[in-house]
């Protein structure tokens, strides 16, 4: 845990967040950039008293998840301070892949839209908000991929340094579209893990630096609300029968169930049933291996598979991912790389949407489901498909290209249609 | 040209659209898949009858370019059908950018939250409303990039066929991310000129293809309008007092002008004065050399530059290009491509935001711009960047990479940090 930064003279201004909670046994402590309850260690978890929030008032805001200020821990003038400007991309009806799929109306909320096409945008800009009233000056991150983006970017458009820490082994693409925002970007000879422990240590140690999954990790986390805020809304402000999520350290899903949940509360939808439905890859499946078993545990493994975004062996909020699929009548499901890969093609196939290799599970996990009769064909569902197939080619090279190579003629052409 | 595909049963339904004309001497035709007057070989444009337009009506629209589908040759119920949902990017106030470069009051219209992450998108969408209402029935292009990528998503989504003619030395990367959506990706053994000689064959002999950029290409570059009733928009309905367009063919800036003008005609914005820059590649910069010097034709050139995505040399609508500049008082310049890859890392890190060479294009030029006394410093500033970093990684590679690696511990962190 970090010790807080003495606020600047002006008082802490986190629009409605009111206090941390700790999500084991709900000891209340004061906001601050800590993230875990030093009377029960789990998770520390934003608390808010909303007052009165109307659709109104969202929809005259702007176009982008500072519409959702009232309901996030945020200054209240968020949206005047420099920042990315993530959300409100597209949910595109999507008939083709629902008829591929057996499904009767489907969706999909493309995430790829964002700034750094990822929904990594939206977390890190909530954290950036929030770490700024906490008088932090750095952003950081530990990451290899999405999260790297997207931090550097913010920083580099909000005026603050940033330090992202890489494995040095890290291709050399992935390293290029990160060094691009010309923070400190520090390649560590060592493997994610210790490049994690790495960024632990340093978020102890530095009291400027804001870790943005590390010490402001329940700030950081309530930004993945606004996916389900952004569903809810363009359906027309109500919520979907089902929804498929992918799982990496589980927060997402988590996050966007509460989402759900807190519009339902404050009168802003009908409080109709939804089922939350989690997605992984085969390789790295402790969440679902869990649910499978009946588990309310999650038993680390050790990942390897093709969806390094959702590599993640020990998932922080793995429990409360069970949770919320039990409360709600929702499975988990894991698919195989190969599924993955299908996964990915199906959908730009049937939808013109190109997703990174999460977005594959996401597909391919709702095939399963259905499959397996856990989703209902009949029932309105939502995917969520939060990164972009720019950002993992490697994942379908060797598997796709051209149909024909021909001579520079018209013949040529017609005939290589033809066969 | 290409011979008009006989209607289905209903009526043509291209909205607003009433004829084509020729913009050398203004020879009226009915609407078609032609785009060559056979009056005087002047390209062809879409005329409209407007009718009464009210800010209310677009702002009750879709978020995505159907909002001003009352100013486009489109259906009336365009939005209904399966389409990729581009437009309503976002227009980012630039303060860091605009005190890198000594302006005032900048802004980013950033194209890159695009489906495929260029503005080719929103060209290729309305080239499919309309080649819909002709009968087509496959979309094709001649790309080496972004209009193949665009291309070959919208034909997915919407479940036609498409046919992508690439140069077979395409770099893999750009194969891959036209090749997923599993449409007719056909290598050519030859350069893009064959490519393009080719499609142009193609068009003329397949009565049901439409070539997006070829027998459509009226309709398809009016999709361009839609940068400048969006920057208008966004901007509270007004124009801005410059605005800096990167130049291919010349299309986009001069329909950017177009939707300017036509904003000011229905009395939607007021009609205030605008100047229109044009920013080319020194390695392929035909219509800045007429400018230069004065000339009211362009002299078509042999392009040699990294920004490939402007690399025509014998730009179609260049002398339309200098007549837009000239009439509203701008200028063009064009810069090296040492230059342009400084434009790209300037904009990524004062804004966070990372585009291909075409982007750096529009920032270097306008450096120049400013440095030359052509662009206003004082005035408010709008830049259009329509595509991508990750799609033209190439650009920095070598350039740009980690500050430091270093072993996995805490103090060697910091000490990267101090070096």
């Amino acid at each position: 845990m970090t010790a807080a930064v003495t606020p600047t003279k002006r008082s802490l201004d986190l629009g409605p967040a009111v206090e941390l909670v700790s999500k084991e046994e709900g000891h209340r402590q004061p906001l601050a950039p800590e993230f875990v309850s030093a009377e029960d260690f789990s998770p520390l978890e934003v608390a808010y008293d909303f007052g009165r929030v109307r659709r109104e008032d969202i929809e005259a805001g702007p176009r982008n998840i500072w519409r959702y200020k009232k309901l996030l821990p945020v200054p209240s003038n968020v949206e005047e301070i420099p920042n990315t400007e993530p959300g409100c991309t597209r949910l595109v009806r999507a008939d083709r892949l629902a008829k591929a799929l057996g499904l009767k109306r489907l969706w999909v909320k493309d995430d790829t839209g964002n700034p750094t096409h990822s929904f990594k945008d939206r977390v890190v800009a909530v954290a950036l908000a929030a770490a700024r009233e906490f008088g932090f000056d750095t952003l950081a991150c530990p990451s290899t991929g999405n999260l790297a983006n997207a931090v550097a970017a913010a920083a580099a458009r909000a005026g603050w340094q940033s330090v992202v820490l890489i494995p040095s082994s890290l291709e050399r693409a992935k390293i290029l579209t990160t060094a691009v925002y010309d923070g400190n970007l520090i390649a560590v000879d060592g493997n994610y893990d210790d490049v994690n422990r790495l960024a632990t240590q340093l978020a102890a140690e530095n009291e400027t630096w804001a870790f943005v999954n590390v010490n402001v990790r329940p700030y950081y986390s309530e930004g993945s609300k606004t996916l389900g805020y952004e569903v809810a809304e363009q359906l027309g402000w109500r919520l979907p029968e089902q929804i498929v999520v992918p799982i990496a350290s589980g927060s997402q899903l988590t996050k966007v169930d509460k989402g759900f949940r807190e519009l339902g509360t404050l009168g802003l939808v009908e409080e109709t049933p939804y089922k939350v439905f989690g997605a992984q890859a085969t390789g790295c499946s402790p969440v679902s291996t869990a649910f499978r078993n009946g588990y309310d545990v999650v038993q680390p493994v050790k990942p390897d598979t093709i969806a390094r975004s959702l590599a993640i062996g020990n998932p922080a909020d793995g429990p409360y991912v069970l949770d919320v699929v039990n409360r709600t009548g929702g499975a988990i499901e894991d698919v195989s790389d190969e599924e993955v890969v299908e996964g990915i093609r199906l959908l730009a196939r049937t939808e013109g949407i190109f997703t990174e290799t999460a977005g594959g599970v996401t597909v391919a996990t709702t095939k399963k489901l259905i499959e397996t009769g856990k989703l209902d064909p009949e029932a309105e569902t939502v995917l969520l498909i939060t990164g972009d197939g720019l950002k993992t080619l490697d994942a379908v090279e060797g598997r796709i290209g051209p149909k024909a190579t021909v001579p520079p003629n018209a013949d040529a052409v017609r005939q290589a249609l033809q066969s």
